[in-house]
């Protein structure tokens, strides 16, 4: 649902819909019709307020774009917060330049944090590895959050995302999670680990790894609509997840899978745990 | 887990791993050490051969990418497949200058379709609405898709990327999915539609709306190495989905809500249903 189809949605707000142009395509699709029925007699209309949607000035969102930054962790929320009417969602970053995520995705920011507003209603950091680590120790970054972060509504992560937001010092005295391999960092700059799909304290919302970003950012569209809301987007999205395995935990993945993993991580965990124990002292 | 972190897993492959180095996250993480143990009795080794990666050249893989696209359709598939071991994976388009997303995301296509290999993997179109519609409208586009699709070992989509796939004649005969409110299609094109998460036909593996695509790229992942390794990639994106609500399906989400998005999809699909009557006369 972009903005633009959901203008044209408003467009008809005040049409009555005719419940007849519903096919339950839940049932066996394979002989579907494939041409609608007319209108039939009138539905009730939907309407703006209906589905919470703010009047006033858009709604101004800040997510991070890094380098080496992991795409998904961006695009789970981006999807849906940008997809939300009356919002403006922005790519910020120190300059226009594209950078490039760690699967080799080239994105180019759309604000740079010169241009990016004060009075944000969300900010919002994604995760990545060596690069989340980089901006853990780049004071440009941590300070562009920090002044940020002061005033934001909502100061939000994804996985490892949470780490940058703790070295700016933005998780002290918070619950928060991050991704299950490196959420054993946080307790360094000062948050209280919740081992949970997402955690909300006060204006902090942090996801866990990756995919925990379309839970959170489901979420977080009902917080700044309504549930009515958030439950289109999710059917937009037709997310019914259905994982191939349970595998998604070191608990269900299981101690060999786990441990090939965390040997994977090693190098990026030491480097945030350094990273971590600077940023404590820089706090304290 | 990116293909430079899992190079350096393969760099220690010979090394013995330490089953101490494994912390258990499962359990409470609010008082998790933040110092990991230092390397215990010898545990045994992990290979190659074990996740299954595969010798010889790197597998080639063309994701289509263009203006209009639903970013998560791609980077769902993206995350994993570009994250395999022994890979390469392509953003193809007509040419290099930047595309936007639904959601304003500008990205660079990194190969044009003049560059891009014959001999492809994987062959990978995403999904959208307008500028879905104007592909299946495109005949350099379905000329590249059907040229290329005649050779990949895997012609595959995700959400109404298959109506497009439909219409360079690539679906005729086979069993396939769309997004839940686009499906309905697909047979005009010549396909038995299938209510499913993902459907798998001999070389198709067709998926359901945007979400389906992480579903899909871990069972594909499955294909091209093995369960262990899919599962290991299930780890590394934490991908334990706990979604708000049941929304994810028109029967989940109720008449009112799915009625309304019917109506803020009905100039799309209208749209695609003329161009699906366009394919069907050049198919026939």
């Amino acid at each position: 649902m972009t903005r633009r189809e959901m203008a044209h949605w408003l467009g008809r707000a005040g049409l009555a819909l005719s419940a007849g142009s519903l096919l339950d395509m839940s049932a066996s699709a394979a002989d579907a019709p494939i041409t609608r029925p007319v209108a039939a007699p009138a539905a009730p209309a939907h309407s703006m307020e209906e589905y919470g949607v703010p009047t006033g000035p858009p709604q101004q969102v800040a997510m991070l774009v890094y380098p080496g930054m992991t795409a998904l962790d961006l695009i789970g929320p981006n999807q849906i917060l940008a997809s939300l009417m009356n919002i403006d969602v922005h790519l910020v970053w120190k300059d226009r330049g594209l950078i490039t995520t760690d699967t080799g995705i080239p994105i180019q920011p759309t604000m740079t944090f010169k241009n990016c507003p004060d009075a944000l209603t969300v900010l919002f950091v994604p995760g990545g590895s060596d690069g989340t680590v980089a901006l853990m120790n780049d004071p440009v970054v941590l300070d562009f959050l920090a002044q940020k972060g002061k005033t934001a509504r909502y100061v939000t992560s994804v996985c490892t995302g949470s780490l940058v937001l703790g070295a700016a010092g933005l998780l002290k005295g918070y619950r928060a999670t991050s991704h299950w391999a490196f959420r054993d960092l946080l307790p360094l700059m000062g948050a209280t680990v919740v081992a949970e799909r997402f955690v909300e304290d006060r204006s902090r919302i942090t996801g866990g790894g990756v995919t925990a970003g379309i839970d959170f950012g489901l979420y977080l569209a009902s917080k700044l609509r309504n549930e009515k809301y958030a439950k289109a987007m999710q059917l937009g999205l037709e997310y019914d997840p259905q994982p191939p395995y349970h595998a998604g935990t070191p608990a269900g993945a299981g101690t060999d899978i786990t441990q090939m993993m965390r040997a994977l991580y090693e190098p990026i965990w030491n480097g945030a745990q350094a990273a971590a124990v600077r940023a404590q002292k820089r706090l304290s």
